[in-house]
C-alpha cells in the first residue's frame, strides 16, 4: 500500500501534543519497591511526564489512618511516613502527582467490599466528618512539607464509581455525595486547590457525566475538570492466566470520548471545561498480552496523534509493570500494562511515547497531521517525523509512505529510529529463548540490548523549488522516528569519506 | 558465495585464543585524562584485558626523573606521584602494565634527537648508571606500593630500536648494551621479575631478533621473553592530515611473523620461549581512517583466529582514541588507533575483540576454525561463533556459510549479533552527519546509540541424527557473533505466542 | 574509674569473632524496597555481612504459594517472581540468606490466628504434604537459579515455636512434626542441605532445647546445627506507641545462653554441635528506643566480644529499619531494631559492628580480651582495639583505660575512632531539632553528616623494652575504636612541619 | 579574650558576599585530567562557584594554534578538540569561564623566553594580525558550539603583564598594545563581549593601573573592567621543595587594594566601573605549606569578610591542586594553593568557602559584621553566622564571643560547625601518618574521614525581650559556622527523650 504525502513546510496545522502530560502508575504502595522506582526512573529519562496518577493513596499498606484507644475512647492520628518518602520519589524524578482520593482506609470503612488481589476497600466511609478530615490532613501535610507548588497538583476523588466492583454498588447518589463533601473540604483548606472528578470508565460514561454536571450545577459546585477514562477492546476471552482481546475499530472509542467533550460544552457554566484522561489503553485488563507488542505501539502512536483534540491531558496506564491487581505477575512478559517490563525492559510502546516527546523537545510547529504521521518543524530548523503502520489484524502487506517535503534547498541527513516486529520487539527476542519466567542476567541482559529502535542514517539533498523527496516503508505495526537535520559536509583537511570507505568517489 | 561448514560437535581443535592478554596505550602521560579514562572503562566493562602496554613511562610528562642542585652537585630525585596515580588507575580497572622502559628522561639523555609530537627523547642515557638507578628505583618503589605481585608484570626494554627515529641511528650494539644493563640491573631487585625485548617491528626484524638472540646467548642473559611488532599495510599515501592505505594480503604479514617463532627455536636455549607481539594493527599510523572502518574489523577478525598460532600474547594498538603521536586530532573520527573514538564511540573493530572474548568467557573448547570463523562449545552446553567476511577490496558479493552443527536433539534459540557496514557503522553515521569536528551532545548520543551490534533471535530446532543445519549469510566486512543455546519451550499457564502475535499458531 | 591494661604482643587468646557471620531483617516482602535496599547497601559497604535471615519467606506478600480452580479441582502453582528479586539482591550486597521456613501462606493454613501488623498466620499447615511440596519447590527452584552454591545456604524451620504468638499454642509436638517432615523433604531433595531449629527465644528455651534434641535422638534426625534467640531485657513498660526497658545485667542473658552449649553438649550424638544465635539484641521490641541509643552501643559491644564462646554466629535483629511488625513508624527514630535509622542514618550500634569487623578486616591475632576491650595483632604489624564504656545507669563516672602494649620500637600513629554521646549520637540531634516526624533534605542531610565517629591522630613513640603506654578515657556509653600503626616520619626535601604549624621544632 | 557581640536582628549591614563569583584553576591543559575534575566537581558540589579562571588557554599544550606547509607556504589552522572538551566539562560542572587570553602558542610566538615547569612563551606574537585572527577564531567558534550566552563570558587580557617573567622586559607600551589590538578585535565580532584588563599583580600595580586607564581614556578604549591580583605575605624563604612565608598583617594588602578602587573612581569614565580581583590567596608561590593549614582558613575567612567592599568578585587561586607551575608536587599535601589536596582531601580553607556560601543560600540580610564574625538572618527564619579566630603568630590564647541576638521567642536549635586544629586539620593527620609522599587507600580514606567539620548541635530557648545569649569559643586559627533555627520540640505519642536518654525529665 502507498500513500502520497504532500507537505508543505509553512503549514501551520493544529495538533494539543500533551503525550508526557500524565502517566498512570500501580498502586502507591508499590511506589516504595526499588524495580518501580528503577522502571519509572528510566520512564523519566527517556519521555519525562509531568504528573503520575495511580490508586491506593488511602489503602492500608500506605499505612496514613490509624486509629489508637485512650480513656476508653478511639482517638485518629495520620502516619505519613510512606507518603512522605513516596512524594519525595516522585519529586526526585521530576514528577508531580495528579491525587486521586481513594479507597477506603478498612477502619474508616462502612462495609467490607474489597477489589484486587490486594484487597481495596471499596465501600462509602463509616464517617463523612472523618473522611474530611482524612483529605484535609493530608492536603495540610502536603503544604507544610512541600510548599506552595501543592495547590497545583490535581485532585480527583476516587475511581470508576459507576463500576459495582469500584464503588459500593456503584451508587451514582452516594458518589456525588462523596464528590461534594471532600471538594468543600478541599477548598476550605485553599481555594486555589484544582478537584475533578468523576472518573468514570465507559459504559455508562453518558448519564455519569451528564448527572454528575447538573450535581454539579445543582450544588454550585465550580468543579475545575472533568476526568474519565478510555480504553479500545471488548472484553477478553481469558486462558489460564492471560486475557487475549480484539482492539477496538480506531474511531469507535475516540467517538466515545468526544461524546464527553459535547456533554461538558453543553452546559454553559462547563463549555470548555478541561477533560483529563486519568486513564487510557488498549485493553484494561493487566494480564493482555497484547500490551507487550508491536501492535499495541502502532495503535498507541494513532491515539497519541489524536487524543489532544478534545482532552487536556490523557494518562497512559501504565508507565511499568510493577502491578499487583490481579496478583504478582509469574513471567516478565505478562502482559501488564507498562511501557516498560519488570526487569526495566522497554516495551515497543514505550518508544512511541519517546518519539511524539521528540516532537517538543524544543519549540516546534506542526505541519503535518494524518492517520499515518504526524510532522513537526523544530526551531533548529530541522524537521522531526512519527509515522506507524497501525492494524487491528495482520494482513500481511507494508504501507509505504511516499514524502514531498518542500524544505529549503541544501544537504541533510535523515536519521531514521524503527521499532517493528523484527528489528525491536523484547517480546519475540523472550519467547525465542524459552519463555523464561525467571530471567538470569544475560537473558535480562540481552533483552534490554535487543529492545532499542534499529537507527540507519542517510545523506540527502534538497533541491531548489522540488525539496525533498523520499519513501518510507512500514512494516505493519512499525513505528518509525525521523529526524532530518541539515548537513552540509565540512571535511578536514585531507578527508575524503569515499576513499576511506573503498567507494568510487561522488562528485 | 557459498562455503559449506560441516562441524562435529566433539572436536577438539588447537585454538590458543589471547584476545584479552594485552592492550596498547597512547603514551602513559596521556593515562591521567579523564577522557582516557573513560574510554579505557569502557573497553575494560565490555571486554577487559588483562595487561597494558604503551610508551611514555620515563617521558617527562610523567615527571619522574628530577635533578636539584645541592652544596655545587646535581643531585638526583625520584617523584612517583603521577606513576601512583595511572597505576592506580589501571588496577581499578582490572589490568596491569605490561612495562615498556623508556624513552629517555631529557636530563638523562646523551642527545637531543626527539619523536613525535610529544617529543619523546630517543637517545640513549648520559650516563648507564643513573639510567639503572632510575629503572631499580622504580621497581623498588612499585614493589613498596602494590606488592609482591608486580614480580609479575612483564617489562620490555626500549620499542622499536630498530627504527632510527625510534632509537638513535637504530644503533643495534648500544640497544644490547642498553638491554643488557637494564636485564641485570632489574633481576639484581628480584630474580623472578620477567624481562624482555627486542621489541622490534617489521622490516630488519629478522637480523635483529637474530642479532639479539645471539647477543643473550654469548652474554648468558636467560631472556624471559621475545618481542615484536606486526603491522600489516605498506607505507601510506598522505593527503593533508590524513593517510591512506593498502592492507596487506592476508598471509603476508602472518608469515613474516612465523619466521620469528622459527628464529628463536632455531636456539636450542631458547626454543619454545614465549613471543609477545606488544603491538599489532592494520596500519602502523596513527591518522589512518582504515581504523574506523568495518573493513578494519573483519581483517583483524581473521588476525584474531590466528596469532595465537605462534604467540603467547599480541597486544592491539590502541584501546582508544586518546593520542598524540602526530598530534591532536581534529575529529572524533581521525583514523586513530583506538577501538573506541574520542566521546566514548566504539569502533567496529571493538565488537570483534568483544565477540573472540565470548568465547572463552567461560570454560570452552574449539570445535571448529577456518578462515572464516571460529565456533567453541561452551560449559554450559551451548554453542558460540564468530565469522567474518574479510576484504582487501570491495567486491560487492556477500559471503554465505551453510553451517552444519551435529548438536543434541532439542529446542534452540540462535542469537546474533551483527556487526557490517549497515548495521553498526559509526563512522558513516558521523559522515552523514557532514562530519562534524565538534560533537554536540546529541550527535555523540546518536553515534553511541547507532554503534551497537543488532541483534536478531531464533528458534530453532536440532533433529535427531541430522543436527542442527543454517546458513549465515555476511555482507563485505561484515563480523558476526552467535550464540546457540538451548531453549525448550516452557509456557506460562494459559500463555500462547502465536495467539498473541496475531499468527497460525504451530504444533 | 581507671584500670590498668597490660597487654603482651605476643599473646594468643582466644576469640571467636563471627560478628559479620549473619545479620537480621524485617519480612522478606520488604526487601523489595528501596529504602531498605539502600540500608543494607550501606550496611554491607561498611560492614559486610555473610548471611541474612528474617522471617516472611512463605508470607503472602511474597505471592509464592499459589491455588487456582481447574477442571473442578484445586491446584497449586508457586511464584517466585518476587523471590528471585529479592534473592538477586541478597547477592549482589554479597549476602546469602539464612532461610528461616514460615510463616504460613494463608491458603495453605490449619486455621486463621496471625501475628503482627503485617498479619503472619502462625497455624500448621492445612496438609503437611502441601507443605513439603511447597519446601521442595522452594529448594529446587533456587537449585535451577543459582546453582549449587544453594546447599551451603543453612536453613531454620520456623520461628519461636515456644511462644503462643509465633506458632498455634506454643504447641512442642506440633513443631517437632513439622520439623521432623520439613527436614525429610529437604534432605530427600539433598542431603548436602544443612538444617536446624528449634529457633527458641528464651524463657521456655532449656525444656524445648531439652526436648527437641530428645526428639531428634529418637526419630534419628540428625539436625545440622541449634538455633535461639538472645535478648538481653525485662518486658517493658509502653507509654503511647514506645517502649521504655530496663537492661538485664551484664551476664545475666549470657548465662542462660550459656545452658543451650550445656544442654546440647550433654547429648553425645550432638555434643559440639554448632549453635547459631538467629537474633539478639537489647530489647525485643520494634518501638524502644534503647536501640537507638549509645548505651545500646557499648552494651552490644560487650556482647559482640563474648557471644562467639559459645555460639557458631549470632545476627543482631536487625540492620536497618524498614520494618512493620507493630505498624509502619512514625519518626525516623523509633526505637526499631536496626543499625541504621530510616533515611540511612547510622546509629551508634552501627559503629560497633563496624569496629568488630575491622578487627578481622585481615589476618590478625587476639593479644587481649577483658570485659572492657579486644586488642589484635594485625598481619601488617598494626594492631587494633575496640574498647567500650558500658553502663546499665548512668553513673555520670568516665573510664580510663591505662594500657601498656609490649610492641616494637619505634615511631607509630595512634588513630582513634570515638562513638559517644558528644560526638556520634545522630538521636541527640534529632531531639536538638525538635523530633521532626517528616525529615527536610537538609535535616537528613545533617543527621548523616553528625553520625560519623569523630577521628584523632596522634604521633606517639615506643621506646626499647617499654613499649608504648597511653591511656584511653571513655564517656559513659563510649565505644573507641585504635589503631595503631607504624609511622616513621618521611619528610620531603625541605619540609618541617613544626616550621609550617608556627610550632616549635621538634628534636 | 572575650569580646561581646550585640546583634539587632533587624539590622541591615552592607556586605556584598562574591565568594562563589569565580575561582581559579591551574593552567587549562590540566583540565584534562581525572584527578582535576574530581577535585573540581567535589568543589562545584559543595560550594559552587560561578566563573573558572586560569591560564594557558592558547598553550601548545591545548593545541588550537597549528601551522602547516601547502604549496611552499605557511597556513593557520585552529583545533578546538581539547578546548571544547574543556569548556564541555566546566558547562557540565556549572561553571562559565573567565577566559584569560594568554600564553603565547610557540609558533606564533616573536621569541623565547618561557615561564613555569610548563614553559609558557611569555613574549608579544610576532604577528599582532596573527593573533587577532587567533582572538577571533575563538570567540566564533565558542558562539558557535555554546550560543548566545558566551557572550556573557568575561574576557581578560594576559596576566601579570607588569612582572618581567610573565611578559616580556614587563614592557607596558607593549602590553598596551596588545590590549587594545585585542580589544577591539573582540568587540569587532560581538560589541557585548565584556572585556577587561590589566591582570596586574602587586607591587608596581599603582602605575600600571594608572596607566592603563590614561591610555584607554586617551585611545576611547570603553574597558568593560579592571582586574588585579591580590597577595598577602612577603616574599618567602625557601628550603628544599618548600617556601615558608610571613602573613602580611591583616589590613595592609587590603589597604593597597583600596588603592586601585581610588585610581578607578578618579577617572570620570571610569569612576564606579567594576574590579575583579583575578588572584588571591595568601601566599603567590605554589610550594608554601601555609595554604593547607587552619591559619589560612581563618586568614581567609576575614578576607571574605572584607573584598566586596571595593571589589565585584574576588577569584581564590585554586580550587585544587592539579598545578604544576613550579613541577609535580612530590606529596599530597605540598603547600600547593588549591582548597582541595591532591585525593579530594578538603583542607580548612574549603570550609571557609564552603560557610560563607552558606550565607547566601537562600535570600538573606546581613545583620552584623566586623572583624570577627558575620551574621546574616535566612529568609526561612533561621540565622547564619560565620566566626574565626585569625592570627599571624601563635599566641596561646582562645577568643570568645559571647552574642546577644534580640531574635523572637521561642525554642532554637543552634547547629556548630567547627573548623579547627584540632578537629578538621588533614595536615597534621598526615603528618601523624608520617608523611607518606603517596597514600594508601587506606591513608586516603582516612584523610578523607578526617577532614570534615566537627558537628554539634544544642538546643537553646530565646526569652521574650531578652531574646537569645550564648558564648562561642574559638582555638586559634578556628573558623566556626552557626545556624540557628527554630525548633519547637514536636515529640511523638509516647515519646520521651529524657526518658530514652536516662536522664532527669526537663520540665
Amino acid at each position: 500500500m502507498k500513500k502520497n504525502v504532500m507537505i508543505n513546510s509553512n503549514n501551520c496545522v493544529p495538533f494539543h501534543n500533551a503525550v508526557d502530560s500524565c502517566i498512570g502508575t500501580g498502586r502507591m504502595g508499590l511506589a516504595l519497591q526499588k524495580e518501580y522506582y528503577e522502571q519509572l526512573k528510566m520512564v523519566q529519562e527517556y519521555i519525562g511526564f509531568e504528573h503520575i496518577r495511580g490508586h491506593g493513596l488511602f489503602c492500608d499498606d500506605m499505612a496514613i489512618y490509624q486509629e489508637y484507644q485512650e480513656n476508653g475512647e478511639t482517638r485518629v492520628e495520620y502516619n505519613f511516613t510512606y507518603l512522605d518518602r513516596v512524594m519525595d520519589s516522585y519529586l526526585e524524578l521530576g514528577l508531580r502527582p495528579f491525587l486521586e482520593l481513594g479507597f477506603m482506609p478498612k477502619k474508616l470503612a462502612s462495609g467490607t467490599q474489597t477489589l484486587f488481589y490486594w484487597q481495596a476497600n471499596v465501600t462509602p466511609p463509616k464517617s463523612y466528618e472523618a473522611w474530611e478530615a482524612l483529605v484535609q490532613a493530608l492536603l495540610v501535610h502536603l503544604l507544610e512539607r512541600y510548599g506552595d507548588e501543592v495547590v497545583t497538583w490535581p485532585i480527583e476523588v476516587w475511581n470508576e464509581p459507576n463500576l459495582c466492583g469500584f464503588w459500593y454498588q456503584a451508587d451514582m447518589q452516594e458518589y456525588f455525595k462523596l464528590f461534594a463533601r471532600t471538594f468543600r473540604a478541599i477548598k476550605a483548606i485553599d481555594s486555589r486547590f484544582r478537584v475533578g472528578g468523576p472518573a468514570v470508565c465507559g459504559g455508562s460514561d453518558r448519564p455519569w457525566i451528564q448527572g454528575f454536571l447538573e450535581f454539579c450545577r445543582a450544588e454550585k459546585l465550580a468543579v475545575d475538570f472533568i476526568t474519565r477514562h478510555h480504553y479500545c477492546s471488548e472484553p477478553p476471552e481469558t486462558v489460564g492466566h492471560y486475557s487475549y482481546i480484539e482492539l477496538a475499530p480506531f474511531e469507535k472509542e475516540l467517538e466515545n470520548l468526544h461524546s464527553t467533550r459535547e456533554i461538558v460544552d453543553s452546559f454553559a457554566e462547563f463549555a470548555g471545561l478541561e477533560i483529563h484522561i486519568t486513564e487510557f489503553n488498549t485493553s484494561y485488563t493487566p494480564l493482555a498480552p497484547i500490551h507487550d507488542t508491536n501492535q499495541n505501539a502502532a495503535y498507541i502512536a494513532y491515539q497519541l496523534s489524536r487524543l489532544g483534540d478534545d482532552n487536556a491531558s490523557y494518562s497512559y496506564w501504565t508507565f511499568g509493570d510493577v502491578f499487583e491487581e490481579l496478583g504478582v505477575a509469574f513471567t516478565p512478559f505478562s502482559g501488564c500494562f507498562g511501557l516498560v517490563a519488570n526487569g526495566c525492559i522497554p516495551k515497543p510502546t514505550f518508544w512511541t511515547f519517546y518519539f511524539f516527546k521528540q516532537l517538543k523537545a524544543m519549540p516546534s510547529q506542526c505541519i503535518h497531521r494524518d492517520g499515518d504521521s504526524v510532522a513537526v518543524k523544530m526551531q533548529d530548523g530541522s524537521y522531526r517525523i512519527v509515522a506507524w503502520h497501525k492494524t487491528l489484524h495482520r494482513q500481511g502487506e507494508a504501507l509505504t509512505l511516499s514524502y514531498s517535503l518542500d524544505i529549503p534547498e541544501g544537504d541533510y541527513c535523515i536519521v531514521r529510529k524503527l521499532v517493528d516486529e523484527e528489528s525491536c520487539n523484547p517480546l519475540k527476542v523472550w519467547h525465542d529463548l524459552g519463555e523464561p519466567a525467571n530471567l538470569t542476567k544475560a537473558q535480562q541482559k540481552l533483552l534490554k540490548e535487543s529492545s532499542s529502535p534499529a537507527i540507519t542514517t542517510k545523506r540527502v539533498r534538497a533541491e531548489k523549488g522540488s525539496g525533498l523527496t523520499f519513501d518510507l516503508t512500514l512494516a505493519e505495526n512499525a513505528v518509525v522516528y525521523l529526524q532530518i537535520v541539515p548537513a552540509p559536509l565540512k571535511p578536514d583537511r585531507g578527508y575524503c569519506y569515499e576513499h576511506v570507505m573503498d567507494q568510487p568517489v561522488q562528485n
